[in-house]
C-alpha cells in the first residue's frame, strides 16, 4: 500500500515563522526533500507579498521545483488572482483554503462562504480553459473542519454540506484540514467517512493535520484506517496559521514517515535521507523551534531488518 | 466505554530523573492526581535504595496512597524480596518487569529468563499464602516487547511464548511494555491480538507505551482498537528506563486523557484538574523537562460542548 506524503513546510511552515527563508535555502530544502523521495511538496502560496512576505518568491520557487523530475509541485491560492499566477508559474496542483467557520474565513481571507464559492467557480472556469494535459489539479481544502479557535465547535453536517458545495462549484477534489489542532481520532474517522460518502471516495483522498494537542499522528492513523492515502506533514512540524491564535504545529514529517515505514506501508521515502534534510532548515532558520521525536531518538537498533512484518 | 488510566510518573518518571523528589511533593502529586479522577497510580518500586535512591521511600508513599479512597495503589517489584515488601506495605497491585530481551534482562535485573520465571513462581506462591480479600493483583510486564536497544528486533513469537510462560508461572495477568519506544501501530495491533489470543482476553488488558519516536499516542489508539482498556501514562511524559539508553519519555497523561475524553470515552478524569497537577511536579523538579502539547495549547474553545458526539 502506497501512502503519499505531501510536504507542506515550505508553505505552511514558512508562512508561520517571522524570519524570511532565503530563496537558495528554500530551493535546497525542496531539492533535498524530493531527492529523499517525497513525492509532493507544497512550495508556497500565491498571496499578496504584503500579507505574507515570507512567500513573496513563490513563482521563482515553483520554477525551481518544476525542474525536479517526478515531483508534484503544489501551491495554495486564496482567490482567482492567485490561481492565475499559479497557472502562469506552471504548478501541478493548487488548493484553495475554504474555512468551514465563516468567522475564520472572514478573518483569514475576508470573504463569506458565498463569496468563496464564487471564487471557486471562477477558478474552476479558468481551469476549463486550459488544455487537459497541462491543467493543474484543483483542490478545495476545508479548513477549521474539526473546530475553530474563533467559533468553537463546527457542526459535522456543515463540513459535509460544504464539501459537496465545493465539488459542485468545480473542485476536482476536496480535503479536510484540522487547522486548529482540535481533531481527535473518532472525529477524524467520522468526518472522513461522511465526507467520502457524500463526494465519492476518489474525490477525498487527503487530509491536513496539526499536532497542536499531541494527537496529530494518532489522527493520521485514524485517517489511514478510513482509507485516506495522502497525508500532509511538515518537516520539523513547522507551521500553523497566523490567523488562528494558538494553532501551531503541523504533524512532523519525520515521525509520520517513521510510523508508515515501520508499519510496512510504502512511502518511497528514504528515512535517513529525510532526517538529513532537517539540517538545511535548521541552518536557514536557526531561531525556529523544530519538533519531532524520531530525529532526536534515532531509528531503532537494527532497523528496519526484523521489525517490519506485515500490515495488521 | 471506560478506559482506565494508570499513572506511572511517580515510579517510571521519578526513577529516570536525577533529582530526588521530596516525599511531601510525591504525596501531594498522588493526592492531587487521584482527586482529578485518576483511578490507579504506580507510586514506586521496591528495589534496593542503592540502585534507585529516588524511590527509597516507596513504603511510606504506599502508606499515604492507601489512605486515598478508591485509588488502586500499584508498585513495581523486581523480585521476591520486593514482592514481600510490597505485600507488607499493603499495595493493591504489583508488577514484575520481565524483559523479552534476555540481554536487557541481564542488564536491568541481572537475571536470565529461567531465573526470572523462578522469581515469578516464588512470588505467585507468596500470593497464594495471602487471604483472597487482601491479595494484591500480580501482573507480569513483558518489557522490551517491541524491540530492544541492545538486541534490536524481538521476534513476536517469543513475546507470545513468554506471555504464556508468565501465566503458567502464576501471574494473574500480563501486560506489554514498549520500554524502548520502538513500537508502531501495526505491531501493537499484532502483538496485542496474538498475546490476548494466547492467554485469554481478560488476562491481557493493559499496555505501557513510550513516546520516544512520537508514536506513543497513535500506538495507544491502536491498542484501544484491539480491546485494551488500561493504559499506562506519565504526567508530563516523565520517564524512561535507565538501562536502555535513549529510551525516554512515557506517553503524556494529559494528551492521552484529552484524546480519550474528546473521543467520548470515559476515564473518570477531570481534564482541567489533571492539567493543574503539573504545577506540583514542575515546582518539585524545576530542572526536569515536562512534555505534552495539550498543556501548552489549552483545551479547544468551548470544549467539550459540541465536540463530542459518539465513538466512531
Amino acid at each position: 500500500m502506497f501512502i503519499e506524503i505531501s510536504e507542506v513546510g515550505p508553505r505552511d511552515g514558512l508562512q508561520s515563522v517571522k524570519s524570511i527563508m532565503p530563496i537558495e535555502a528554500k530551493k535546497a530544502w525542496i531539492t533535498a526533500e524530493a531527492a529523499a523521495g517525497v513525492p509532493e511538496i507544497e512550495v508556497g502560496s500565491f498571496v499578496p507579498p504584503k500579507l505574507l512576505p515570507q512567500l513573496a518568491d513563490t513563482a521563482e520557487v515553483v520554477a525551481h521545483a518544476r525542474t525536479i523530475e517526478g515531483l508534484t509541485v503544489a501551491v495554495l491560492v486564496p482567490n482567482l488572482k492567485g490561481a492565475e499566477n499559479a497557472v502562469k508559474a506552471g504548478v501541478h496542483k493548487l488548493s484553495i483554503p475554504f474555512s468551514v467557520s465563516e468567522t475564520h474565513s472572514l478573518k483569514n481571507v475576508r470573504r463569506t462562504h458565498d463569496q468563496m464559492l464564487d471564487e471557486v467557480r471562477a477558478i474552476a472556469a479558468l481551469m476549463r480553459t486550459l488544455p487537459a494535459e497541462s491543467r493543474p489539479k484543483f483542490e478545495g481544502g476545508l479548513s477549521t473542519a474539526f473546530g475553530c479557535t474563533l467559533e468553537g465547535p463546527i457542526p459535522e453536517d456543515k463540513v459535509v454540506a460544504l464539501a459537496e458545495a465545493l465539488m459542485e462549484a468545480g473542485c476536482d477534489e476536496v480535503g479536510l484540514s484540522d487547522t486548529t489542532g482540535y481533531g481527535n481520532p473518532a472525529q477524524v474517522k467520522r468526518l472522513v467517512r461522511n465526507v467520502r460518502r457524500a463526494v465519492g471516495e476518489d474525490k477525498m483522498t487527503g487530509i491536513h493535520l496539526h499536532n497542536t494537542r499531541g494527537l496529530g499522528i494518532a489522527n493520521a492513523l485514524a485517517a489511514l484506517e478510513e482509507g485516506i492515502t495522502t497525508l500532509d506533514a511538515s518537516l520539523g512540524g513547522l507551521g500553523g496559521c497566523p490567523f488562528a491564535p494558538g494553532a501551531s504545529g503541523n504533524i512532523v514529517t519525520e515521525d509520520l514517515v517513521f510510523m508508515l515505514d515501520a508499519m510496512g506501508l510504502e512511502t518511497g521515502i528514504d528515512l535517513d535521507a529525510l532526517l538529513a534534510v532537517r539540517d538545511i532548515v535548521i541552518d536557514a532558520l536557526p531561531d525556529e523551534e523544530m519538533f519531532g521525536f524520531t530525529p532526536d531518538a534515532g531509528l531503532p537498533k537494527g532497523y528496519p531488518g526484523g521489525y517490519i512484518r506485515q500490515v495488521a
